[in-house]
């Protein structure tokens, strides 16, 4: 991991004190989410993950992402919850850092999904929007087509240092979903960053769902268009039909998809993949020498875009309608 | 941690499935030994230990650290145990290295340890000593008195860059060592790296003796003396008499330290403040630039070996006779 604090024995156990979820009993530093520090905590009660929030967290979004997971949790949604202390906060501090306490939830991500992966993410996501319909706050996504500009004049010329036209592919892209992105699509609480990797399963059913971090308020449709493009490609990046069915057909299970939205997918598509492009590009750019943490390749959303510019109908993903 | 091998879910939860030990329900990399992968495994049936060995270990080695922690614990010491997967091995292979499953321990490791915790290391690491007596395999000392001229060669005079005169400060130790070294002295299985982030106590109770990765045959007493070195130092470098008292104390309440023993107390300290000193003197020379982990400072061992110099009676390590 990027960032990692340590913190002692002493210090853990005072922390955990305050919940009154028994004696600790064994505390492990995870080597999970790049972005914080995490525990996984054995108390005389049951297991829990502590997160230290780390520097690219910003504190003052931490009540948004804490209550959300509470009230989603609350709605049925198997998610962490964020265990409050014996003055009722969700948020503390431990070792100089924003830190919160939430339960621990069973289940493997999978590194190869399958059709049957597929159709879980895609129930479990609609599910996920259903659950959020009426959670009170409110976030914008700050890596929405407004923040994409900014995101390619950091990365600059040197885009075109790691693949020849980058630069100007990328500009072309945000130049056309700065003039046409979809508007007044049926939208709330979205996850914004359900790939595999933050979805549990136990044998072929979904366990849980984490890492509410880039939870925001959006297009429900973008939220899907996310996982389809982060569950659905083949490692050679051809786009599997069989995973698109599977997903969307999971996902209209729950929530049917309206016309506009429909519509849209295509290029909610396109936008999305160019949103994880650019960042991976930023991150990319930025690895300090000798980091012992590899950043994400961001030609592996260069591929996929080049996918979607070639889709004009949301039945090529596998919707059937 | 320095070395980090990702194991997909699926062929973890084959490996698993070897084992009997139920279905598995979570696996989570932890940020412990520096040396070695480790995972924290749930399953239907309990907690478990998944270690994979990178090439700092010896495989051939392994069935030496696996056979002691199972003979071990089979003689009540609390210790992990390797389990035996349905052909009857401790020792598989995963992701292309080798790998075993042991049993998990509850507890903490202390970072501030207490006369108390002093105490209970000296009694644990007695009974250590006593359960490992009728182990039938055996392994020599790598990193005794004929181990120590080669790591001072491997350091050569970069060690005056760590400190001036460290150079001349070692040889010195080392010929002393290499001329008079304690003989004869009641001996077996020792664990030679008790350190208190290899003891896991809830409360003050100790709970857990783990990472045997440098167990050996040697001098009973220069186990004891690699404790007093890492458990009974303040920060500053100042021996605490009161948990050196309750250290030996504690080893005697178990087994009772023969006239020899006490005599070569001494020069088995400064013997294994030197193997330390030595052992992190070739590695912080060798940290590849840019590396995320910080070496130990060696100059904690020099300080320490400082102390012992002026030591001529067990008496001053707290031996109450």
């Amino acid at each position: 991991m990027a960032v990692y604090t340590e913190v002692p024995d002493d210090q853990m156990a005072a922390f955990v004190a305050r919940y009154g979820i028994g004696d600790l009993l064994s505390a492990k530093g995870i080597a999970e989410g790049v972005e914080n520090s995490n525990y996984l905590l054995r108390t005389t009660q049951g297991s829990y993950i502590l997160t230290l929030y780390e520097k690219r967290v910003d504190p003052a979004e931490l009540p948004f992402f804490l209550g959300l997971m509470e009230h989603l949790a609350g709605r049925g949604l198997i998610c962490p919850v964020p265990l409050r202390d014996r003055d009722g906060a969700q948020l503390g501090r431990l070792a100089g850092r924003p830190a919160a306490l939430v339960t621990f939830l069973d289940g493997l991500s999978v590194r190869r999904p399958g059709a049957a992966h597929c159709a879980e993410v895609g129930r479990g996501l609609a599910l996920l929007h259903q659950a959020g319909a009426d959670f009170a706050m409110r976030r914008v996504n700050a890596l929405s087509v407004p923040g994409w500009r900014p995101l390619a004049e950091q990365a600059g010329a040197q885009a075109d240092n790691v693949s020849p036209g980058l630069a100007a592919r990328v500009m072309a892209e945000i130049e056309r979903h700065e003039r046409g992105w979809p508007q007044g699509l049926p939208g709330g609480v979205i996850h914004a960053d359900l790939f595999p990797n933050n979805v549990f399963f136990i044998k072929e059913k979904l366990s849980g769902l984490i890492d509410f971090y880039f939870a925001c308020n959006d297009a429900y449709a973008y939220d899907l268009a996310i996982c389809l493009n982060s569950w659905c490609f083949e490692s050679d990046f051809s786009f599997n039909l069989t995973k698109g069915q599977a997903m969307l057909a999971g996902y209209e299970s729950v929530r049917r998809l309206e016309p506009a939205e429909v519509a849209a997918l295509p290029e909610l598509c396109r936008g999305s993949a160019l949103r994880f492009l650019l960042t991976r590009l930023v991150d990319w750019l930025n690895v300090p020498p000798g980091a012992l943490v590899k950043p994400h390749d961001p030609l592996e959303y260069d591929r996929k875009l080049a996918f979607h510019q070639r889709v004009s109908d949301a039945r090529e993903y596998g919707l059937r309608r």
